[in-house]
């Protein structure tokens, strides 16, 4: 059954209709944010569309072209958008205007934009003229899905979530470093959507020479790969790296090493130079630099060194754990954290959200 | 609102409503099972009751007690019991009977009788009085309130359930053995209830000399004690024991030294002598033997050795974890396992039940 057929009993279900639209832009949207929109009038959608790649149509535009396309007027409809239509010029002309040039009759928003300097701005104009207004309605899912893009218009730091996958009793790999594979295909999928939705994936030295992976989305399908970012202190990546493969990587590093830096180069790599008093890679440098980058949503897979260091270091906003009902026994652990004397040092976090993925658990908790 | 008030409209609402009497019986029917009984009429319950203490009545005498003295008349009514009604004389005569004695017009049940040897007679008994009968409604909830009873039924052991609590990192305690508080409050209380509902609470003499723990419940309201029980390999248990308070502990030993024996039973415990081939308490046996003695369910919270001794001789079925949503660092794991060369070697589990109580997860998760 498509969505046109559907007959709209009130505002959620309408919005939650425009937040399937915005998921449809999940691999694509960035640096802009996700956004759908459906069109409704007499209880029928009448048109829907969501964000287009950079400098493509936001999510207003295509679903009013969706609606004359469909021979639909949007005359009097009432526009369902999961993101306060925009009010000021950017790679396209403000949604604002062209919703009331289309004169449609009521605007209802999940939320009005985060950026403090013109939340409310867009509401405010389409009021102005003569257009009735609702915000608020499903505004947690859709802050949910912007999580990274809201994040950095806020603080201008992406929204940073580190994968990690372990046994029942915590291990990560066995002393051998095996760990092909703990969990289950369902869980290993679903950890390429999560890598698919990010900005970019970030991982260290150590796990490049370890396992020289790809760090590519392969288990869905996404027109966009994910920038690839090598946290490397003293350049030891060699050029013949599959990290480097097809160009575009970032590396960041302490090493100010100009051959190495020009081998690199050579791969199409970019070498950031930040480093930290300790002549180590500054990590908090290098997220506020991503954030500076447009990046909204920084996917990590790294060691448990690697990792250890950027929670400590506050870098991270999210654990993204799959769990596997098994056990290993004496093997590595997640994160190189060090030893505590007292319990007052845990670091906290809360639950976010618990989900059994085929025979996984996947867990998302948040640092508090 | 009252059970009584009710309109029962299926068969499924009347079971649900039977098995929430059944829960009543949670902490008290040890070493019969806990079972529920409501007697409906004309979309109205008659009657409800839950077992009580052994000796006392079954659920559906008790409901049918509750009837009468509520001046209802159960004849041509339809019982709705989680467990098929007795047909044998224990220390009660059996319910079938009682059953058409009475005139009841249908019975509806949610399982059968686990024991092969009985299984169904009750129900054909009531057939054959030309009552009407119904079984496997709600069989699966049917089957988990008393999974310790049916275990011991069909294969004569009970069914053990090991409690552990961890951060999300895996880790059970600081490396100075510190573990007040990993979890909060909510799932400190929540494990009191799983200890009540167990026929005995077994540590290892690790645990007691460490913590002097009581293992007693305190957080919930219950008018049974578990019994303790000790594994205690050399009998190095102190006659000074919190564990030994009150008497009834059964502390299990490969030692024959008499005069520790003698001290122990001075203090109201009882010994039993059960060594294997290394010298050490045979676990097997023992968990053998507490299904000879009567026990259902068996709520093991231990120390990490003698949980991973445990596992690793097959004599657990279920994990019961907390775990807190924080990371801990380098630390105490949850079982003292040996390292695996290859996955393949990996104990296997399959989740059960993942529940948020308060701020950690409760895993239920079961040995495959």
């Amino acid at each position: 059954m498509s969505i046109y057929d559907l007959f709209i009993e009130n505002d959620q279900q309408a919005m939650a209709l425009a937040l399937q639209q915005a998921e449809q832009g999940m691999f694509t949207t960035t640096p802009n944010p996700r956004v759908g929109c459906v069109i409704v009038r007499d209880g029928r959608i009448i048109g829907a569309g969501f964000t287009q790649p950079p400098g493509g149509n936001h999510a207003e535009i295509q679903a009013m072209d969706d609606a004359r396309q469909r021979g639909n007027d949007v005359r009097g409809a009432t526009v369902y958008v999961t993101l306060e239509p925009c009010s000021h010029f950017g790679r396209t002309p403000p949604c604002a205007d062209a919703l009331i040039k289309a004169g449609v009759g009521k605007v209802v928003s999940a939320m009005t934009d985060p950026n403090p300097l013109v939340a409310g701005k867009g509401l405010e104009k389409l009021q102005a003229a003569g257009i009735a207004v609702v915000s608020g309605v499903l505004r947690e899912q859709a802050r949910e899905m912007n999580i990274g893009f809201f994040k950095r218009m806020l603080y201008g730091t992406p929204w940073v979530r580190m994968k990690s996958a372990a046994s029942l009793d915590g291990k990560t790999a066995l002393h051998n470093g095996k760990s092909q594979w703990i969990t289950g295909q369902a869980a290993r999928d679903d950890g390429h959507f999560w890598r698919a939705r990010a900005c970019a994936i970030l991982t260290g030295i150590g796990t490049v020479k370890d396992d020289n992976p790809q760090l590519s989305v392969r288990a869905v399908d996404t027109p966009r790969q994910p920038r690839r970012i090598v946290v490397d202190s003293n350049l030891r990546l060699s050029p013949d790296a599959n990290i480097l493969a097809g160009g575009g990587t970032w590396v960041f590093t302490a090493s100010e090493d100009r051959a190495r830096i020009a081998a690199l180069e050579e791969r199409g790599a970019e070498v950031i130079v930040l480093p930290n008093a300790a002549g180590k890679v500054d990590l908090p440098r290098t997220i506020a630099e991503l954030g500076k980058r447009n990046l909204n949503e920084i996917h990590i897979e790294a060691g448990s060194k690697l990792n250890a260091s950027l929670i400590r270091e506050g870098c991270v906003d999210e654990l993204l754990l799959y769990l596997a009902p098994s056990l290993l026994g004496d093997g590595r652990s997640m994160f190189d954290l060090p030893a505590l004397d007292d319990l007052s040092g845990k670091i906290a976090l809360r639950f976010h959200e618990i989900k059994q993925i085929g025979e996984d658990l996947r867990i998302l908790a948040r640092f508090s």
